[in-house]
């Protein structure tokens, strides 16, 4: 393993400023105007901004429930957005799957669960909103042709197994069929175009938008702008702003450029700064969530993300200067990635800790074959190899390891607590199988304020704005502090699928 | 005592939603409008929207250098805003008094007793920037005739005692002084004028503002708007928005209207909001701060906040359940307040937990008399008297006070870590006052994003909106997570000093 520089959070950031950061990834945008006099270039009957599960899922429902004119605009070149780059998992209580695995869950189940790890500043109206439809989206993904793995994961922080995922073990796995179904069904598609802003009536309702065609991300380019006239409404799908250095910084100053994150490069947040312009509210901004799987050994999401989602139940994580735990390894996100970031040398500088795993038990996951090909993640045969790779008190992990194998044998863990259930019979012994974990960033629990009809709140009125619906990351508060894994894919399949309904007014 | 009807913080509600909430505190409002053909009403030097201290030091800064036709906007009748009505503390490092009192400090030491309470991601430029710039502030508040009690107090999470307080302990001990010093320097106040949006000319730079006259606050009124041209520029010192309940749900679905709030009512976010509109950066509206000395037996910032202030240092918090002790007093608020809050029954009613403290220290402190004479506060011959009281086990309430006098003695508080200086010779001891201890909201540290120079930075552009700074609670991210008792008054002066210097190119 090459020691290669990690680049971690440091503690404080002196004189830090988006003034003084670097270049804005975005570029500066005209902001919206009155549509009083502007000449439409083009009238559609439903506008939606952004490609991801959200704008797809929206297409798909107005579609179904008789609109006739529906557009998708992404700016990128390519569709599917930061969803098509995840882990493609899936939450839904009261599936098949659970039924057929004997696993009982409900509704208020999962809602329970994400509020423990939203710290009490969740809404729970919009959770159990999208709970109660999780089922729906997920039939949604399966009409569409998605195909997933044929067993459920417990994934942190979920008190039972109710996670599907893509068998691709990738969102795309679930964007590419959704897109396929808009073109069969006659969605229009339009890639490299931009948002620009939107276009407003007299009473303050959003009448269209301004979009710059020909746009190409990153670069500075004379695109021509079009204003389209949405004849319904316009939904906003635009996702979060992980990729904006300067402004996630401005909510965290150690979340500088050298941290990694998993997000595609076009999640900037042009779409939710936007609707703050037009007086959206803004709830948790300052709740940006990093990814406690990930590896600081391979850049983005990667393929131990994946690998450790799935192995972190029967697997321990330790620390590499005792070789001892330090969490339980299926706490919610928030808690674990404070965890690991304390493990640190006496300089405060990381030191990454390790996931080990039975090779056996690893070997289930069809990542596993890659992380060891692309030295992300290595194979010993033997603790006294592992121990000496990684400069690990051996005595330590030893005794760590019989301690924790005690737990797998009694199903309760006296260390951290941890839920034993899917460890059940998983001892850790030789071969071993280790990846390096360091969190990421990765979502934002922050965005605009929406109600249970995906409409926006206006922060005078206090009413939603018309002609406005938003669905997705680009939404805020309905995770609180920490979103659990595998419950961004049906939130924003059930909130797009909501906007198209309050648009066609079923 | 009568048990009246605590109303604290539920876990979770169900359903909430601006929509679905009580009617908006604030008005709709006009938003900003292009100034292209606007007819002025006034042409000004500058504008200042608020009268609290950030105002008030900016007016007299401007003035000191050289500004001649300064007006500061209240939309309230009074001057002085939710400045007037707090307990008057303020902290800075290298005063006249610590070098008295022999406390060694400096502006480092303060900054990192700040980035603590932080929690990692405090502004620290930003908090350097005020704290070296507090004892100035001090001197502006003293030639105005500012007077100070003669001892210095050391709030929690401080790590020395470098906070003064006004000898009526009452924000208007500096807010009256600056108000009349404005009056005499020649400075134009205007009470009952409310701000309704900016006036931006065509490169997005604020030239000026929509001013309703003859406001009301609460009402809806007819008053006419007159258009204001600010020729130098416009600063923003209107507050935060704790007073406005369905915004601050929006951030935290806990704090309902049921929940005890210190500020003036005319805390309701509007010219923050505005703000955003014009596309500031919304900076940790999520963190919003509750006071832990607040009494759950009287209504806003009352008599108890600062006798609790005063005499934390030297007396014991205990749980009512208990006896024993909870936390250290002198944690920073949020740890506090998080420690108070889970002081319940077994069906998650609050328990208000009590401080007892001997009455022989408490009494220093003016307040003392008049918490015992409107029965907010109790006062008791003897253990058995007070434990009978309040249904407190007495053996654990005597062991606790025992255990703690051992650590008065020693000088180490082996429970909780509480620096015991200010404890010194104070022992527990019969007769007792006693007070009820809820937090209430009491500060918002989120707001729009600005740089030492009080200039707001544009969400799109990254540069600064020429024309435009702000100053005060309505700023957000300096103080992070949580921000330090007696930080806020300089922080106010401060960047209203600040804002002012940059408007005069200073």
């Amino acid at each position: 393993m090459s020691n290669i520089d990690l680049l971690g959070r440091r503690k404080f950031i002196a004189g830090l400023g988006i003034a003084a950061g670097a270049a804005m990834v975005a570029p500066a945008m005209a902001v919206s105007e009155k549509a009083d006099g502007v000449k439409w270039d083009k009238e559609v009957e439903i506008v939606i901004i952004g490609s991801g599960f959200a704008g797809l899922a929206a297409a798909i429902e107005a579609t179904k429930h008789g609109a006739k004119d529906v557009h998708i605009f992404e700016k990128m070149s390519y569709f599917g957005g930061n969803s098509a780059i995840n882990g493609g998992l899936f939450a839904a209580p009261g599936t098949p799957m659970q039924k057929k695995e004997g696993v009982e869950d409900s509704v208020d189940r999962m809602v329970n669960d994400q509020l423990l790890s939203g710290r009490g500043i969740a809404d729970e109206g919009l959770l159990r909103h999208v709970a109660s439809h999780a089922v729906e989206a997920l039939q949604m993904t399966l009409d569409a042709g998605s195909e997933y793995h044929p067993y459920l994961q417990q994934l942190g922080g979920h008190s039972v197994a109710r996670t599907y995922q893509t068998s691709v073990s990738c969102g795309a796995g679930i964007t590419q069929p959704l897109y396929k179904e808009c073109k069969r069904i006659g969605v229009n598609t339009h890639n490299r175009s931009k948002f620009e802003g939107f276009l407003v009536g007299n009473k303050g309702e959003v009448v269209g938008v301004k979009m710059r065609q020909n746009y190409h991300f990153g670069e500075d380019q004379p695109g021509k702008v079009l204003n389209i006239r949405a004849k319904r409404g316009v939904i906003m799908a635009t996702g979060g702003f992980a990729q904006n250095v300067d402004l996630r910084m401005a909510q965290d100053p150690t979340l500088t450029a050298d941290v990694g994150c998993t997000n595609a490069p076009g999640a900037t947040g042009e779409g939710m700064f936007e609707m703050f312009r037009l007086g959206a509210i803004p709830v948790h901004l300052a709740h940006i969530q990093s990814g406690p799987w990930a590896s600081p050994d391979e850049g983005g999401f990667g393929y131990v993300s994946n690998y450790s989602i799935f192995n972190l139940p029967h697997s321990i994580a330790v620390s590499r200067t005792t070789g001892k735990r330090f969490m339980n390894e299926i706490a919610d996100r928030k808690t674990r990635a404070d965890a690991e970031l304390s493990n640190r040398d006496e300089k405060g500088n990381p030191v990454p800790p390790l996931l080990i795993s039975s090779f056996k038990d690893s070997k289930a996951h069809p990542n596993t074959e890659k992380v060891i090909k692309y030295n992300v993640g290595w194979k010993f045969e033997s603790l006294e190899e592992l121990a000496t790779h990684f400069g690990v008190p051996l005595a330590g992990l030893k005794a760590q390891i019989a301690e924790y194998n005690g737990y797998v044998k009694t199903g309760e863990d006296k260390q951290f607590g941890k839920d034993m259930t899917l460890a059940k019979n998983k001892m850790i012994e030789a071969p071993f199988t280790v990846v390096r974990l360091w969190p990421k960033v990765h979502y934002c629990q922050g965005g605009v304020k929406v109600n249970t009809k995906a409409e926006v709140t206006d922060s005078f009125t206090g009413k939603s704005i018309t002609g406005l619906y938003a669905a997705g990351e680009v939404c805020g508060g309905i995770h609180g502090v920490s979103r659990l894994g595998s419950c961004s894919i049906p939130e924003c399949m059930v909130m797009g699928m909501t906007a198209a309904r309050s648009l066609m007014n079923v």
